[in-house]
Parts: C-alpha cells; structure tokens; sequence
C-alpha cells in the first residue's frame, strides 16, 4: 500500500489524515512493501459461537482434571512470588487509586478491586517464570486467565463447574490463537503470553458473564486491540507485567462488551486485525479446527524446578540418584553429565554468584539437586550459591555435550569415593508432557513456595481446593482461602 | 530467524520455549523471512534526556500558546462528547470498580480515581472525531495526554507551567515517535493515536512526577509494551476506546515507574523494542533530532467541521459566501462546486439519511453549510438530514471533479435566483495549518459543544482557564470547572 492509499483509508473513518497529502511530510521513511495479508470472514465468529455453547458436561474428565492441576500450580506460583519486590512496587502504585476491596491479592492481606486484583495476582504468579506453560507457543496459559476468574468469584458467585469451564475455555481461545501465530508472531518480537492473554482473560469472563455470540466477539475485538508486550522486556520487571496487564485487558473488554460496548465483529482474522497486524504468518485452522474435540489444556506442563526449562533433565537425574542412594555430597568424587549443546549455551556460568546466575549454572544445578533433593525458587538464593558445600560439589562437575541428545534428555554419570558409579538416563525430564509432575509432586511445590506466606494447614485446605474446585459450590472460596 | 533461534531466544529468558523443540508443533505455518530490524543504542536515552531537562522557561511562546489553543479545542469536544453512548457504557461498566472520587468526568457529575477517569475522558473527546490532529501522522496528540494531566492535576496540585510543559512534551513525544514509524506503521495496520499515546501519556505524567533519567526512560519502556489501537476498529466504538486506553497505559507506566518498577533502558529502539516490532520501517531522527529547538505542537490542527477533512475547503466556501452575501436557502437557484477527486470517492452520498451520513455527503455539506453557516456536531443529525429545506438545497449541487485542486482546496460557485453569480476559491481550507482556526473560532466551536452540557457562563469561564492555563496556580481547577 503506497502512502495515498494509508491517507486515504485513515480518512474515511473520519481522521483528518486525508489533508495530510498536501502538507510537507518531514522526515518520513519510505514505505516497505507491505506484508502479505490474509483476510477470512468467520474465524472470530465460529470461535465465539463454540465458546457461548461450550458446557461442563461437554467437558472430558482428563480435561477438567488438567485444569484443576493447571489452577493448583498457578496458585501456588502466585502465593509464592506474592512478596516480590515487583509485586510490592505494583501494589504502591495503584493502592491509592484503587476501587473496594472486593477481590484478594493472593498470599497477601491487602484486597484491590475487581478490575486491579488481577494486575497483582498476574504478576505474582509469573514473576518466578514458575508458572504453567503451552510448549508449543511458551504461553503461559492460566497467568492472565485464572486471577480474572477469581476475582470475579469473589465479586459475584461462580460454582466451581461454571469456574472450569471458564477456565478451559479461556486457555483454549489464547492458545489457538496463539498456535495460529506461532512461531512468526514471537520473532516479530511479540511476548506470546502477554499478546494473546488478553483473548484468554475476556473469553474466560464472557463465559462467566453469560456473553451470547456477539458479545463475546465484541470481548474478543476489544481484547484484540490490546495486545502487551514487547520481548524486549525480558530481563526486567516488565515481563511479569505482562500477564498482569493481559489479565486486566481482558476482563475490561469483557466489562466494556457486556454493557453493549461495540467492536468488530472479525477482531482477530480482518485485514488490519490482529493476526494481521501482530504476526507475519497464520494458520486459521489452528483456530478453528477441533472445537470441542481437542482441547489445549491437554497440552498444558508446569515446571519442578525454577530455572530454565534446558536443566531439568540433569536435575532429574541427580534428584533420582540421590534418592535413591540417599546420596549426600561428601560420598561424591565427581559427576559427569552428558548434554544437549544448548545446555551449555544457556548455562555454562561455572562460577555463579547470586541466585539468578545460579539459575544459568548446569553446574550449580546438578550440585543443588544432590545436595538439596529439590531446585525451587528457595534453592536459588544467594547465599546457597555461596555455600561451601555446593561450591565444592559445584567445581567437581563435568560436562560433555552429546548432539544425539534431545532437549529434555540428559545422561547423568556419578563417581562415588567408594568407587561406584552410578548413571541414569533421562529420557524425559520431569515436567514435560510425556513425564508430567504427578499431583504429589505439584502439591510439594506448592507447599514449598507457601512457605513463610500461608500457615501449613491453610496452604494443604488451598490446595485441596483447588484440586476440588469443580465440587465448590463458591469458587470465591479459593480466592478468599488465598488471602493472608 | 528460524525456528531454532527464537526457541533459544525465548528460553535464555526463562521461559520454557526451550523443549518446544522436542514437542511436536500441531499446525504451525513456516515462519516468514524475518522482516528487517534496526537497532540504536541510545533514542529512548536521549529522548529521555531532553525530557528530563525541558523547562517552561525554554519554550518559545508560540509553542504554549498552541498548547493552551489544543487544550481549549480538546476540553471542547470532551465536553461534547461526554453523553455520548459509548461514554455511557464505558462508565456503566467500570463504575462499580473504581477507587476514591478523585478526579472529574468532564461534563458530568460523576467523579472516578485518577486511573479510571482519563479512559472516560479520553473516550469523551475522540467519540466525535473532532478533536485535534497532527496531519503528518494522524495521531490526536491531546486526547491521551489531557485527560492524564488534568487527573493528576486534581489529585496533586500542578502549577499551570508546569502543567503546559509536561503537555507540550507529551505531545512532543509520542508525535515524535510517531513520525519516525509513518506511514509504515499505520499501514501494518496501528492506529497511531493509540499505539503512540501511551508514550505521551506516560511522558506527560512523568514530567509532572519529576522523574529523573531513568524512572522517564522506564516509563517509556512500559508504555511500548502497552500499545493499543487496530485499525480494524475503525466504525465502532472502540476506536474511542483506543485514546482513552492509551491514556490509561501510559499513566500506569507512570505510576510503576514511579515506584522504581523496572523496564528496558531502550523501549524504543531495542530489536525487540517498540519500533521494530510494530513497525517494518523506521527513521530514528524524527525522534532525536531538533530536539528543544523545533516543536511538533506547531504543527497541531484544529477541525472546525464535525466530518471528514476532505469537505472542508467546501464548507469554508459556502460559509464565506454566505455570511457575506446573507443568503439563504431560498435565495441559491444552483451551486457548482469544483473538487479534488477525493471528495467524491469518500464523500459521493448523494441522498443521506441520518446524520452520520450525512458527513459522508458533499451536497448536504455544502447545503448546511448555507442554512447554518456552520458544520459542528449538532449540525449533523438525524433530523436536520432529513429537513425538506436542507433536502431541496441539497439537490441543487452539483460537483466536478478538477485534478489540478489540492486536497484542502475547492472553489464554490453559487448562481442566485435573481442572476448573481457568486464565486470563492479556497486556497487552504480553515483548519489546515496554513489557515488555522483563530481563537475566536476555536471559542464558537467550544461553545457550541457545550450546548445543553454547561451553563454558558461556565463554558465561557472555562475557556478562559484553558487558554489562560499557564497563568494559573493550580491546574486541577480546570478540571474541576469542567465538571457539572
């Protein structure tokens, strides 16, 4: 499109663009040629009208198991990351600004409104990078999605049935819109979780709401004009913003389209819609294929350990060792570790000195594993970095990299003083689809992240109710459980 | 980038992208030769910078003079608009979840926190189209700087100084930003006065917050990662939505910024910043260069009709014509209208039947122009469309199209009854920047928006406080006259 054309299109909504031809544009690029645009007529459509009908009784039991696991990490990421200087910075922010206290920011006493609980809660649960995740498109699928769901819980009441069924659907809308995207979109530079989270948070609280077809499509319009986040962003506080803002994005279209706010009616797969103007490749089908028949969540995996995803299977298998030899780090002479090349590409820091270069450590990571038996959040602090032991341990690792190796597989080699060698191999680590954590092994991460936050006993009732939360009469409960 | 590439990008940042490699990818489409991405060290910095260091003492006078003229026309068309459905709805909607009663909905008795009023009041002032614009960008530069201003104004007193330069730079901002993406990035698809109002916003709010280097350049990190704004919203009422959402995202930017919440140092410029992702095209001087010594406000423009910039130089003609020879509609046997070809490919309708459309009619245009000697809002409306006067009128127009005519010109030839032949060329119709609107018209354009909305004498104190707002000692009155 040359520059007449942009001036023209702009003018006729009304802009004042059009006079623009006839002044001096100073210091304007020429344009590129434009991208290639798909134009489809029904995709948001045939979308909202699955979405309105969708029910729990349609809903497989493995699904709505799945999202009852997927909420109970989420929880337990979000209680965990509640006393991050991040989330604390946020809570100053909009404190004095904020509405009644209708909705709990998790892990915490302080309650925000309905619309501000979320931007809290969004940041809490992913500022560990902790939470849940879509492998094939790095959403963080329940982040913008579930603090919508509880605040509205808390404001008007949701059986736990009309919870999951929102919740499911939520993931499902943000997840195949971002599998139709993926993975042009995120080498645009966009941050999939917060530039497809908002769908998430507005086709969760539609459903809520009761939205008919054209709401929710006026929901997913206005969700659509909202994307966050900028890759960029990485490395900074930002990045938990992201699902926060995604979060409120969502549920403001959500508020906005209930009252009868109008959007398009084609927000995702017009011509200057969001696939369109966000990514410079899509696949429809990936949208509207399978409704009903497949469902994304079954693709959902949460981490067991707080670091990147390329250490796990080395950490696996020093856990699995040492439990099984009840291992301790004086008995070890040297470990010998076989890796995929982008192990050492990402964490080849062999002299960490704080929490987080621990976490870009292999080394680290395999002496923590034996030392500890475990590789939360709380095994990632400085001053375990700078324990004796652990370095010691530390500096008796060796690596050699193994391209017949795949991602998640790692080979671990343990020399012990008396002389034996012990070795195991990991074909998947722990967390990933085909060796999903077990419920006992989400409950344990949960309980070691509500450590210093909930009392025991509230942590285990909060647990258990998520794991239930489709037998609740009052999915408030969980929110109002969640507070300190 | 490939595939490969963006995995590992996305996991070094902690996410789990990391195994997708090993997952099998349902559905996704190859990706696209990555579109090119330019990088610079150093344009949020100095943008950041000059910011940081501009005082009210350094402007020129005839920057904050158009800066009091832009608030006076945008204090105008909020008012106007502030009963408007999609007002009514907004406020309907988020209402039962906002904070303390801190700050006015101009025009209207109710009072929202500072977080929430700048979405309705920004909705306010773009519902009608009729607020200012900078016509080398198409970007509004007021309607998300204002009302974020005039909130905080309230909230914590801000002299009128103080109050014009952080408007001034706000508007220097996101104007400036804008420009070193157009037309490329309107033309993927952006709406510019959503996806650059944020930066505004937050440039405008941080500049009354005192913020120094790096809390400015972290708000600007934050308000990139929270553009709003597609084009495909063009016709509802989102497109409203747009300035005021991005008012809102820039404040918040502000808010955590504030309190030290972190962001990129280079939100701009960075591969994966603001520019790159958003746009195929970009030319960072706009940003940098001229910085203090040119001002973008200059360029601002004001529309003196409630329609589309291509019927203007029209209007003008008939205005002029009429208010020297006090015709009326009785008097005009013929009236010829000589056009660029633009006007009758946006504006061709030659039978109108509601109000809206009849800003889609040169004939009506020219017709109202005659019998009302004036085009705003109240101008357009269903009933006088259909008035048998304007009707009659109406049908004795004819057009032709001249290819030698610029954009903003036309000339209006009108045969009386009695045989005069009456004749006007408009050069530059009133309004572009060569034939600003004069402060007296802006006044008119103001009063008769606030017909039915303000008492008279209020409207007229009003006007005097905007156009008067560097002499006052508290901003936030403004805002407080402005409500009912």
């Amino acid at each position: 499109m040359n520059r007449r054309s942009f001036i023209r299109q702009t003018a006729i909504a009304g802009t004042s663009a059009v006079a623009a031809a006839a002044q001096p544009a100073a210091a304007e690029p020429a344009p590129k040629t434009e991208a290639p645009k798909s134009e489809s007529k029904d995709v948001t459509q045939t979308l909202a009208r699955y979405l309105v009908a969708a029910r729990f009784e349609d809903l497989p039991e493995a699904a709505r198991k799945e999202a009852a696991r997927s909420l109970l990490n989420w929880m337990g990421v979000a209680v965990g990351g509640s006393h991050h200087e991040a989330v604390e910075i946020a809570l100053a922010a909009v404190s004095p600004f904020a509405g009644p206290p209708q909705a709990a920011v998790f892990g915490r006493k302080e309650r925000l409104d309905v619309m501000n609980a979320p931007l809290l809660n969004g940041i809490s649960s992913h500022v560990f990078d902790f939470d849940d995740t879509d492998l094939t498109t790095a959403v963080h699928p329940s982040a913008p999605v579930a603090p919508v769901l509880l605040a509205l819980a808390e404001y008007r009441k949701i059986s736990g049935r009309d919870f999951i069924n929102a919740m499911i659907l939520g993931i499902e809308a943000e997840c195949r819109i971002a599998r139709a995207v993926t993975p042009a979109m995120q080498e645009v530079g966009w941050h999939a979780t917060g530039s497809v989270g908002s769908f998430g948070a507005a086709v969760a609280a539609g459903k809520v709401l009761g939205f008919d077809e054209t709401r929710m499509s006026h929901a997913i319009g206005l969700a659509a004009t909202q994307p966050v986040g900028l890759r960029e962003m990485f490395g900074s506080m930002t990045k938990s913003f992201h699902p926060g803002r995604a979060a409120q994005n969502g549920l403001l279209a959500a508020l906005l389209a209930e009252k009868g706010y109008t959007s398009s009616l084609q927000g995702i797969e017009a011509k200057r819609g969001w696939a369109n103007v966000l990514s410079t490749a899509r696949d429809y089908t990936a949208i509207t294929d399978g409704l009903g028949t497949h469902y994304e969540i079954y693709r959902n995996s949460y981490k067991p350990f707080a670091c990147g995803l390329v250490v796990h299977a080395v950490i696996d298998g020093c856990i699995q060792l040492r439990d099984e030899n009840k291992l301790t780090a004086d008995m070890i002479d040297r470990i010998d570790l076989d890796i995929h090349p982008i192990v050492l590409e990402l964490t080849a820091n062999r002299t960490p000195r704080t929490g987080l270069e621990g976490k870009f450590s292999v080394y680290y990571a395999a002496a923590i594993g034996i030392v500890a038996g475990r590789a939360g959040e709380a095994q990632f602090t400085d001053a375990l970095v700078r324990d004796p032991v652990l370095i010691a341990l530390r500096d008796r690792v060796e690596t050699t990299v193994d391209k017949s190796l795949g991602q998640d597989q790692a080979r671990v080699k343990i020399r012990l003083k008396d002389g034996r060698m012990l070795d195991r191999f990991i074909v998947h680590a722990v967390g990933s689809v085909e060796v999903p954590m077990t419920d006992a092994q989400l409950r344990a991460k949960f309980a070691d992240l509500a450590v210093g936050v909930l009392p025991d006993d509230r942590a285990r009732r909060l647990m258990d109710m998520c794991q239930g939360v489709e037998r609740l009469d009052d999915a408030g409960d969980i929110a109002r459980a969640a507070a300190t």
